[in-house]
């Protein structure tokens, strides 16, 4: 579709994350790497020399090869920046790039909740990036800053939002057991997770409480209007390497039979699934039969790790609905979700420099 | 304080249960291991030929020199027996031991919900126990079946029954993160638990949620009266060898502030507790500070693996409260359980022969 | 390069080398799964029903719709069968199906040792296929038999066969630590592999003592000569779902430098790579850089699983040299290496049927 | 024994092996906890409320309460203070206490080969700590340094020992099989060890090779004399949280029958054991019979951690016998190993102050 290929650029191209958006982006069809920033530890010297690759994906050859830059600076030659910056540093560099004019895709937690950063799951509030001219207008950027949604979130939405728009989602609770992927490399310490499972920091769990009401919310005239629906979690780290499984029970505005709900997530397609994005998983939602599916082993691959599996869908003795969901935390929960929202930027033509 | 130790059997003696009673009970001040009952394959040979030891305790060598004899004609010299059998298996024999005059103190699941057969968690429910003597008229046993909640069970009453007694539960959401070991040996196949989590099958988690309802019931004339509580569970199995991890949000029905709340648990004593019987945790229920604890490889020995530890304790956004708990599966959720509910009954001289 | 693909079947379907056996087969080039053959249990009905899946691959969905056989009885329509069956049932069904007239191309290692049975690394020994003439000659079957080797031989050899044609090997020192799939499903319990390593049986270490010294001995007029190779192995399972790390030192008949080495690594082609077959890996012998590598989970999926690794190469202080491999163990070492030699027997037009 | 407990303090009290220090200081009959000494971002802070106690044994309340005291500038109210410092630091702080007067008991590398520092196993070479009074007049200190052996070395020495007292070794091969916690915490990212193995660093090798021909070698006037042993190592790190596994090969001077080996390891008792130190195991060395036998999970406990299990014993195809070998690597292998030495000298009287 593209004539060219779209130069883009990874800030904290070495961690974990980073690492991901290599392996996802080595063979895009659209985007083209062309710049690796990092610390000014690794700047000036090749990729591939100071990446510890922890990827079983191997590294990309012609991308190890490119020299890294110093990410501090805010100079980057692709206008199209993906960030993986842990949460301290995206917030001082993110806004210094898009000062200077890069589109920012960013995983990181910093601007999420800012209320002119869109906060975007490509299928859920494309809508939202309406929010681009106004937060360009009120910093007086010319570049821009979208965030995807943290990993735990973004699959959660994922299975609640077919819901929500078919029923209406009310309330929520939801304990969930992360992967270790999810905290980065080094991240979790193996003397936490051998023989042991760890509760999560109560940051995370706020997370997952209130990003799916910005995302599921409303946006009109440069204002973002938080969805009415209750979330509470119980967020836990396990000895898992790839893909978040969560328990969800659900209270519904409608009633819904099991036939509705299953109809529900298997009729869900959304504008990338419509446009055929090169990452759009489709279906968006794999449904499993089975009273031991989703597994994470088993199932985080589906739909290329773009997808949201869910499963054992129950009714619930408290709310009305229960079921399981997992999804790959560092392909769609990360990585892939900020590909997918920039794709659809892509397709709309708001990419060209 | 007894004068000389009681004589007791294992049924079931060779499976992981199996062998969790045969720790606690090695050194135990009252009783003294006698009859070593197993499948007919292993009858008439020495426990530590035919017995695969999997429990870091060293095999006791008095117990290794004991003879196996065969469980399936419901012989034993013991009165008192404590039962590790499989469901299906113990269906059929404790009955039948029981006719035959024998104690049985069982963690099988075949007769918990039986509506003559007390379900007990020594703290919780001791008066239960007052329905052997209808149990034996009605069935015309001069033995009787006790059973031990489920492991998961267990260790959600224990931290419930605390506010269960100050402010009323009313509704509780249970998510659960279990250990291998309940699974039994050989159990779950290692290639399910590396890099992997399990959701359990939904009769775990429909025990989960009747079992609790009868051990907090009343009991009055030979009839129980099951507590008008809602549970909802979502069980899981985990890469963690022993101890099970539960996050629950609960509604009480007199409300309480979070001092109320660890005040309640702090101050939980029972009769185990005020009997100072051998097995009984004192504190019954740990309270730990800090966001994340209880972790199962540092918190489950608390109690010598007899206590219930909690921590977390947060508002809940749905219900009032959310707190995480933590115990040991094959410890109080198994073998120590039916042994603490024998202890109470020799302390009251009903286990004499 | 085939016409119309050759018909072929699995006996042992169900387990976990036959789902490799499908996984790998589902889509190849010049063969097609026609039968599924399992235990009476499962026979008539259909695969996708009786399967408990275990791959992340997923399961071919025209696979799925097969229906079970039963293998008992030695009956196929499929000429070409590759057998994954327990040794003990290989011992009896695989002469069976043979004396039928089937091709079998067997992982089991029931016949492996066998004085007219190959025992084939495609790469390594393809001459010794010519013993099937012998073989059907002795037994007076129209079929053969034709076995590939252990898993931790496999990988084992496609390391020391570059060494033995350019120096000549002559003492080997190896510790394995090998991977939970290798034992099957349900194989190792997982009460056996968290937080633990487990000794592998003695059994394993005599197979790996022996095999290599068949497979790179000599066949000469239907007999086959032992190589003058002295072995000497520690094998041990470790919590690792999929491939199996060695470590092994070397003894050799011409010195060697460390450039030696890696040359005798990287320019051994074999036939399988001269001619290209379906699933011959090119490079067959991987070799890795960094003190830190092979590991199990980055490197296993080297040449699609069908490559050994090789790294860490340094001197030993005892014989000459010593390094570490890695292969994966259900692809290469078993259900990849007998369709390695199947291919070979295809492209060689001896499966005509 | 002791009159009055013998003052003591910790050096890099917080890390992972200061805890086990804490955790087997804290009830010693001879020694009292007096001095915790951290980095100076610890000092003057409660201990309790500075460190992340990772042990499954609970922090000792009345260590909890002590206060920190920074490290760096050599000062310890203690005589007698026991070092988990890293090597790095300790290569400079451990000179700076021995030269005020402090005795080091020192689990740290960096002065393990140093030419007049005793490098001691309390059971193999107690007359090394002959050397302190070199080691003093040499380099001025009243104070000296003494330490213990790699974790590695420690458990394989503790089994070669007794073979070398009985047939002398002449060549040793050993692969290991190490735990997460021998790296320290946070050490390993879990990411590392959940469904993967990875070779351990040549430095850990060489440590291996070089520390165990001091520790069997001769100590004369001052002078260390190197035991003429040939050792090779392969090192690997496991997903295991304690105790370290060793497969291991030699070949001795005198031939050697299995029932000699078995008894050379079954009768060896040293100056420890002979004396009752408070921490010696007795037996030194576990003999395990089993094919499965030792591992991590059942067997690191033995002697409280402070023994070395041996099993798998059995002919070897290259050197003459061949072994597995277990110990726990931060009991014996690293705190223990450092207190069993100052048990020794405190003994001796050594360490009066």
């Amino acid at each position: 579709m593209m004539e060219s290929k779209i130069p883009v650029g990874i800030i904290g191209a070495t961690g974990a994350v980073g690492q991901r958006f290599i392996s996802l982006l080595a063979n895009h069809p659209w985007f083209e790497i062309t710049d690796l920033l990092a610390s000014e530890r690794s700047a000036g010297r090749r990729y591939g020399d100071v990446v510890k690759w922890i990827l079983d994906d191997p590294l990309p050859a012609q991308v190890a090869d490119l020299a890294v830059r110093r990410a501090d600076d805010g100079e980057a030659d692709a206008r199209v920046l993906f960030s993986a910056l842990p949460a301290a540093e995206a917030r001082t560099l993110e806004p210094l790039f898009a000062s200077k004019g890069h589109f920012i895709f960013s995983n990181a937690s910093a601007w999420r909740m800012e209320e002119d950063v869109p906060l975007v799951i490509t299928e859920v509030n494309p809508n939202h990036l309406d929010m681009i001219s106004h937060q360009q207008a009120r910093r007086g950027w010319d570049g821009f800053i979208v965030c995807n949604a943290n990993c735990t979130t973004t699959h959660l939405v994922g299975a609640l939002h077919p819901l929500h728009l078919a029923f209406g989602v009310e309330k929520v609770f939801v304990a969930t057991l992360q992967a270790a992927s999810g905290a980065g490399y080094p991240g979790i310490p193996s003397m936490d997770l051998i023989d042991n499972v760890v509760p999560h920091s109560y940051g995370e769990e706020q997370k997952v409480e209130t990003e799916p009401r910005k995302i599921m919310g409303a946006y009109k005239d440069g204002r973002f209007q938080f969805a009415d629906i209750l979330i509470t979690a119980h967020c836990h780290r396990v000895p898992v390497l790839d893909g978040h499984t969560e328990a969800v029970s659900v209270a519904l505005r409608q009633s819904a039979t099991r036939e509705d709900i299953i109809d529900a997530f298997q009729s869900y397609r959304q504008l990338p699934q419509e446009l055929n994005l090169p990452s759009a998983p489709d279906p968006a939602v794999v449904v499993l039969e089975g009273m031991h599916r989703p597994q994470p082993r088993l199932d985080r691959m589906a739909g290329k790790g773009m997808a949201t599996v869910v499963g054992r869908i129950r009714p619930c003795n408290l709310l009305d609905w229960r079921f399981s969901l997992l999804g790959h935390n560092t392909i769609r929960g990360a990585a892939g979700g900020s590909i997918l929202n920039a794709e659809l930027m892509a397709y709309w033509g708001k990419l060209a420099t």
